[in-house]
Parts: C-alpha cells; structure tokens; sequence
C-alpha cells in the first residue's frame, strides 16, 4: 500500500530498523510485522531496553570497555593477570578474545584506528587513557601491551604507532601472530596472510 | 568475555534481539554494539517507537488490517473500487499488492491460515469478519473475491474452504493465477509450478 495508508508509526518503525547495520528496507519491514503481531511484551521489553541503554552503560575509566560499573569487572577482578594489557579496537573485541579462554589479562579499548585518510589521530581515539595506565604512576606493574588490532592497513598503522610511542619505555610491545588459520587449506591462502606465514617461518 | 562481565542491560539486549526472526546470536550482538555506540537518538528513537508500536496500532474493524484509523485509510477511501475483495493472509501482504500498483480494490486480512495439522480451525483466523463484509446488510455491493492466498497447502485450503463457504452466494470467487513466473527460464522451473502452468494452460 502507499506508504501514507501505513500507520505513521508502522513507516517510522521500519524506517529506525533500516538504519540498523546489515538490516535493509525489506528486512526493516519484516521485523516490523513480526513486533506488530508478535506477544506485546516482546517490542515493549526491547523498547524499554533499547531506551536505557546507552543512559545505563558507560565506559570503564580506566580500560574504556562497556561497563555498568566503575571500574569495570574486568578492571576489578583479582583473578586477571594485571602485568599485560591487550589492546583491542572494539569492545566486542574484548568479547570475542575472551571466550576462547586464552588470555587472563587485563584489555584496552581504543574505540577506532588510526587512519590518517580518514582524518583519525591519536587525540580521537583512546590512546591517552592507554599511556595513564602505562606511566609511572599508573599501573606500574604493566609489563607486557599486546596489540591485537586488525590485520588490515588501520590496525597496522595503530599498532606501529602504539610500539613507536613505546619505544623508549621499559614495557614490551607484542602484536599477535599472524599466518596461515589453523586447519585451513594452502591451496586458498591468499598472498597477504602466504606473506606472513612466510616471514615468520619457525625453524623445525 | 563470560557474559556475566557485560553489563546485565546489554545481555539482556542482546537476548531480545536475538528473539527477532533472522537474528542469530553473532548478529544480536553486532547490533547491541552498534546500538551502544550509535548517536544516543538513535536506540532512544527505535525504543520509543517499539515501546508505542502495538498500543498506537490497531485493526481495522472491516478489513482486519493494521491501521492506525476506524475504518482504515484503504477502508474509508473514495478512490477504491468496493466491488471487489482481495483476501491476503498477512497484512504485508496488503504493501505488497498495492506496490504493484496493479489492484484497486479493497483488502480483507486473514491473519493466517487455515491448517488443521496445526489446529488452526476457521475461527482461528479472521473469516467471520469476511463473511460479515459479504453478507446482505454488510458492503453489498461485493461481486468479487480474490483469494490471495500463499500457493502452498494451507494457503490453498484457505482458498478452497473459502470458495465453499460462498457456494452458493451471489459472489464469484476467484484465485490469483499459477504458473511459470514471468522472465524465468523453463529450464529451472519447479514441478509444482510447471503442473500448474500446464493445468492452466491457454489456446493460442
């Protein structure tokens, strides 16, 4: 139907979803069906969360991940070893590194990358927050920075950065390995992770 | 992270979304994020509207579909031919129709199907408010039902039973027509859809 015998509410509906990342006009508009006839506590509860929660969340102030206290679970656990922080770009990063049970300790969150190209400096994203931990001062224990940013221009670029700015300081400065995914196949590698495999060859 | 690290608001966030149709887990909490560190106007927009959705919306109480007026905007229009009925069964399928620019008639919504593998009987969907569109004393002056239903087995009992029902009424019912999908290559046709096509085949 034209879109002005849809309920205003309805079009306004599918409009906010379409804004949704990977969630188009078509999908927008099937969700929006689905909260109109679904249980009424279903889009309610969402609303209400959706509503609060950026006014009930903030950033941890000293490792700049998502938190609802201060500082975040992470930052006040004992049970984290506090003599290496990895950096991450997200904090969905913090997520994803944390269930595979690899790593127990503490993260930095710099919410972006450097990119020159698209105008992003040091001063946007959470860099100072990152070098307060580090000083004297700061958490002195701090031994290790392992930059786990992407393998992609940006994540090289910050985490050159973070290591030049390092450089004279007594903390290590390591990046994650990078090479062939385990239990993939060398017949689809592609050159860039071949690259990598090949320069950090291991002797046997 | 183990869940019980992120913030109860953005679990619980991550849970209502996932209970959306098409929404995985990994996709639930792509959107969280996004949400988190969207423009604050943002989920505070889509909460407010979610929040409203089903108390703002309602059904209209002649032709079943969502709508925000009694009658709604296609019901009380002066530009629709009211002779004719296009029997859908869920309202976005009303959009769907009326995109095409193709029908000019009005719209009764079923709200699903008949099925009785899943007990859904005729009074489990929106027939008795049809019938009282088509009885003497309703909106007389319906000489057609098109019966718009999915061409799968409860879209074609729906159909059936429906035509049934008016057997012996003034009324013709009639059902959109099946066959090879126009552009599509003969090569790829289902068998379903080549049976109807040869069933419905027409002299040159």
């Amino acid at each position: 139907m034209s879109s002005e015998l849809l309920p205003g509410i309805v079009t306004d509906t599918i409009a906010s979803l379409s804004r949704l990342p990977g969630i188009g006009p078509r999908s927008a508009q099937r969700l929006a069906y689905f909260l109109l006839q679904a249980p009424e506590h279903l889009p309610r509860e969402l609303g209400d969360l959706l509503m609060r929660l950026q006014a009930e969340t903030e950033l941890c102030r000293i490792c700049c991940n998502i938190c609802d206290t201060q500082p975040c679970a992470l930052c006040s656990s004992r049970d984290r070893d506090r003599s290496v922080i990895c950096v991450v770009e997200e904090p969905q990063i913090v997520s994803v590194i944390d269930r595979m049970g690899q790593f127990n300790g503490l993260y930095h969150v710099l919410h972006g990358t450097l990119s020159p190209l698209d105008g992003r400096g040091p001063e946007d994203i959470r860099l100072k927050e990152l070098w307060r931990r580090l000083d004297v001062g700061g958490e002195a224990e701090v031994r290790e920075v392992i930059v786990a940013t992407s393998p992609d221009l940006p994540g090289q670029a910050t985490a050159q950065w973070i290591a030049d700015e390092l450089r004279n300081h007594p903390i290590k400065v390591s990046q994650l390995a990078r090479g062939l995914a385990a239990g993939s196949d060398l017949e689809y590698a592609d050159d860039v992770s071949f690259r990598f495999a090949l320069e950090g060859r291991r002797i046997l």
